[in-house]
């Protein structure tokens, strides 16, 4: 039986490792997990799995539940997310947690020696030299829960490194892939927030319709594979069908392809290096239909050449990136400025903020915030708001 | 340097093989080859190459042309095929000749201990079981240039047995993929020679217009891979990029697509188990375009079901359905029959001749004349012509 941390249980990653952990009671066991504020998930859960601790992370909600329900302890607060992962009883965390607040709980991770079932992008694309440097010194299994580098685990883990000439990642091309480039500048929240193949939350629904989530994933990709960022790609693909392709040094390619729902990278993810067992949906090849894969157009999508340039630039350079997006977002859903003023927003920020190479993540986090105080006084200058 | 031997040099896969053997000419010497009649290319083969021998096989031409040309020795007739893959010079034979002419030489091939890259089909359709003792017995290692199961090949080698649920064999479809079912009975043989990705001989792009060749691609997985025939599929795929698909028990399908060009698979089946080296055409995800995929319409490709039922019924019936499939498709390149009348033809011999599981070559020869009688015979009644 193996004890199964997951931080973040009631957004769509943590939905879906529930539904993983339904499936296989006899295999895991779910000894912990945190929402932010969602009490009547967190309840619901408790009973059903009786694990020994949560943490609810809300600040509004502190002590609001007591500290028990039934046999299980209540912790508040982000502080205390650590204290999930370091229960002896866990062996996998499940990083869902979105933004970098995963970051402190993933190094404890590391840390205590858990296997890491990664959901948390921010924290490999802000920190990654830091946490690669940790994984290495640990010796660490942290196994990318996100379906294209799940794939690329996967189709990487069957191939000579000396043979891989490149890795792709597929693109949906997002909510306004089809629009007139003329009219990304008028685009409303809720356009924004129809995803075409995926259900997400609002922020990475957002980021996917302007390809800066898949910028952020190439990031994440080159910490996690090594990769340089000449040989990582990017492949506009509508049907989210296949998640990942190598380009092997023969001239072929190996492509992943399977039903788009989350549940197959994190069974892998928390099953890995076993085998996932029989019992997710078939997706035959004869049912796939018409696969497409062209080339982002960089126009429509200049995020994901500031992502590059990030990710060449290294340092923190990733992690300005990554909070300037962030702020950006969150000002685009309050409606305060236009969509395509994010990638305006974030090329401000990098061509601004002087790039670093910290040793510590102090250095990361001054930055982090350094880059959200400099978005804040941009939006109110108004210069790139419209 | 390793020395190869190629049977049946002049057609579409030897072709390809000397285009491989000229761009690695210090990992290949060619020692000796076969052509049937095509005295100009053999010639210039041999001053290109000088083999130590080559071998005419077309009856009316024995000893048209002398017993050596230069340093290289020739000699003529099926019956001194062997006789180019015993020499101690070769160690990979490439049996490239059409039809069951191929079976002598591909034994003597196994008994000798060389490496085969098996690119004759009706080896293993016609003498499957057969085949298959003497490679265990003997140890052999056969590698498939057909592009699907080469492609097949390199997928399942690269997963645990176990984790495998089927394997998906490609098809264009064929000339006739788009034409009104109607119509199937009156096309010509000019349209049926029409294949729309593949450039082959014609006795092979009339089977794949009905595809009969990928039902005899579905009985040589059978052999070469040991997959049940409930574990083979075949799919529609025009592109024809994608070559080979496994699907795994945890749901997910592994893909391998390459520029359609018959270098690829047969430089590996010549470098393998070496890694082939980096030398062929990119053909980078972002310029696939389109990729289609669906299932097979039995009506407008009766051949295929049939190949299936042969399949199933073991013993000589794949060897029925190949030779009554060889004489049907003289016959309709003659313009004696229908492009219709093939498939019930096939199953005409199906249904009539005794189906036995002999334990000598001799016994699945002699099925094999049978039925080329039987389909003669047919054909002269007129019962099945139109």
């Amino acid at each position: 039986m193996v004890g199964v941390s997951v931080l973040g249980i009631s957004g769509s990653v943590g939905s879906s490792t529930v539904k993983v952990l339904r499936q296989f009671p006899d295999h895991f066991s779910l000894r912990s997990f945190s929402v932010h504020s969602n009490w009547d998930v967190a309840k619901s859960l408790v009973e059903e799995f009786s694990p020994e601790l949560i943490c609810i992370t809300d600040p509004k909600l502190v002590g609001q539940f007591g500290d028990s329900f039934g046999s299980t302890k209540i912790v508040y607060g982000d502080e205390n997310l650590t204290e999930l992962v370091k229960l002896p009883t866990v062996s996998v965390v499940v990083t869902a947690v979105v933004g970098a607040r995963g970051v402190l709980p993933t190094i404890a991770a590391i840390e205590a020696g858990k296997k890491i079932a990664i959901a948390n992008k921010e924290t490999l694309v802000t920190f990654g030299p830091l946490i690669n440097r940790l994984v290495a010194k640990h010796n660490t299994l942290m196994v990318p829960v996100d379906s294209e580098h799940n794939a690329l685990y996967q189709l990487i883990e069957r191939e000579k490194r000396s043979n891989i000439r490149a890795i792709t990642l597929t693109a949906s091309g997002g909510s306004f892939r089809n629009l007139p480039i003329e009219e990304l500048e008028h685009v409303s929240v809720k356009q924004a927030l129809n995803h075409p193949t995926w259900s997400m939350g609002p922020k990475i629904t957002v980021d996917s319709a302007g390809l800066i989530n898949k910028g952020l994933e190439v990031i994440e990709a080159h910490y996690l594979f090594g990769f340089s960022y000449d040989e990582i790609e990017v492949v506009i693909h509508p049907q989210s069908l296949t998640h990942g392709i190598i380009e092997t040094l023969d001239g072929a390619c190996l492509q992943y392809t399977s039903h788009p729902d989350m549940v197959y990278p994190i069974a892998h993810s928390l099953f890995y290096p076993s085998p996932t067992p029989h019992m997710l949906i078939e997706r035959k090849p004869s049912t796939w239909k018409t696969l497409e894969f062209f080339p982002p157009d960089t126009k429509r999508y200049p995020g994901l050449d500031l992502a590059y340039q990030a990710g060449r630039a290294g340092g923190v350079a990733p992690c300005i990136f990554n909070a300037a997006n962030e702020e950006a977002v969150a000002l685009f859903l309050e409606e305060k400025i236009s969509f395509t003023s994010i990638p305006r927003l974030i090329e401000s920020a990098l061509n601004q903020i002087t790039n670093v190479y910290p040793e510590t993540l102090q250095g990361y986090l001054e930055k982090d915030k350094e880059t959200r105080i400099y978005i804040q006084n941009e939006f109110k200058k108004g210069g790139v708001t419209t």
